[in-house]
């Protein structure tokens, strides 16, 4: 059991496991929701995202999908620990048949932290429950991305973290699915370093326009976060 | 008349027209040519990327294409002014037509600077030949990608400077026309401000993966270039 640092949450997870990172601190720092906006979040790992969101945001109801049923079981048993059954559900299903699940346009915002790899790209995981969240194993950006589109109101919000090197297949499927890339925020881990994370925010029909924001600086020097990585972990 | 501040070049530009700018530096330190490569650049102007790249590079031969024949007029006589008819040669024509003047994969290298502005989006100038600079009103930028790739041999190299507002426009169409986006860069006024460039190197059939580099950031403190800045306008 680990302590979030934040609201008194607390999380269960395995460190065996895939465990929460800074991806998800920092995304859920970049998702903005507006009171009563209905939330989902896919492929929701142990339930860091929806945990950060309850605490950060005036959500009516954040879900979480998770197709493995034991990490599934991981994030509901958080959500019991810390008291958020009336705000969070946790569901274990499949992303690729997340729209026939709930409905077409049945959520204001979507959140994800999907794998980075590409099937068959770079060292898969012998363990398949660590390669499924690693790589696109179980679904593909495009199908993600496809869902999403699917799952949103028209003018709902998409907020994703992901690679910098898979910027390109982003845009390129975010537009194509109709899901118009309009903020996005590189984070260095040093000012002077290749930025490791890229958010992105995309708002359903929404006319082109990228607003690019500055770098987000993760360390000052070795060691040491920059405020704005402080505020965002302590807000 | 301008001094370019190396190599002892000159530039030839009326200051009541569009001048050459810090895209057009930022642009030629980002581009990278080989000995004996061809370059071409699209929609030249004055000619000033021709004239930097001549300095800069070893390339065999360097084409400045530009519609404006004033303009075109000015990009001769500044390459006659440095005597560089030998290495440089302008041309006046019409950026759409380029792969049928020059023939399919004529050249190693294409760079350019094209308008930022769709046309008919934001304040068109009421002079046309500025209007023409600035706004996509003679080539709209899926015409000036689709004329790129045609010029390059497979495997050849494109570098563009454009803003930020439009990178999904840009990846998306690079992607369209196998024109797969390599490096970029995104150019920062100061550390902590949004960026008001972006440098795109896309090469021709290759596989997906982008490589973001670190910000490059114009200014230390108001009015002071950083060291980076100064190498670029300094090489």
């Amino acid at each position: 059991m680990d302590d979030l640092q934040r609201n008194g949450l607390q999380i269960i997870q395995d460190e065996s496991e895939f465990c929460f990172g800074m991806d998800a601190v920092l995304l859920s720092g970049f998702v903005s929701v507006k009171p009563g906006e209905r939330v989902i979040d896919l492929g929701t790992g142990n339930g860091i995202l929806p945990l950060l969101l309850s605490a950060k945001t005036e959500a009516s109801q954040i879900t979480g999908l998770e197709l493995d049923e034991t990490t599934c079981d991981m994030a509901v048993r958080s959500v019991k620990l810390n008291g958020l059954e009336e705000k969070i559900n946790i569901d274990c299903g499949d992303i690729r048949s997340a729209s026939e699940k709930y409905g077409a346009s049945s959520f204001d915002v979507v959140v994800s932290n999907p794998p980075y790899m590409t099937a068959g790209h770079g060292l898969t995981n012998p363990d398949p429950r660590k390669a499924i969240a690693r790589h696109e194993v179980k679904c593909t950006l495009e199908e993600l991305i496809r869902e999403t589109t699917r799952l949103l109101v028209s003018n709902g919000r998409c907020y994703f973290v992901h690679r910098p090197f898979r910027l390109v297949d982003l845009f390129a499927l975010m537009r194509k699915y109709k899901l118009e890339p309009k903020t996005m925020r590189l984070v260095h881990p040093f000012s002077d370093a290749e930025p490791n994370m890229v958010l992105v925010e995309g708002i359903r029909n929404s006319k082109p326009r990228l607003t690019v924001l500055p770098p987000l600086i993760v360390y000052k020097e070795k060691g040491i976060y920059t405020e704005e990585i402080r505020e965002i972990y302590s807000f």
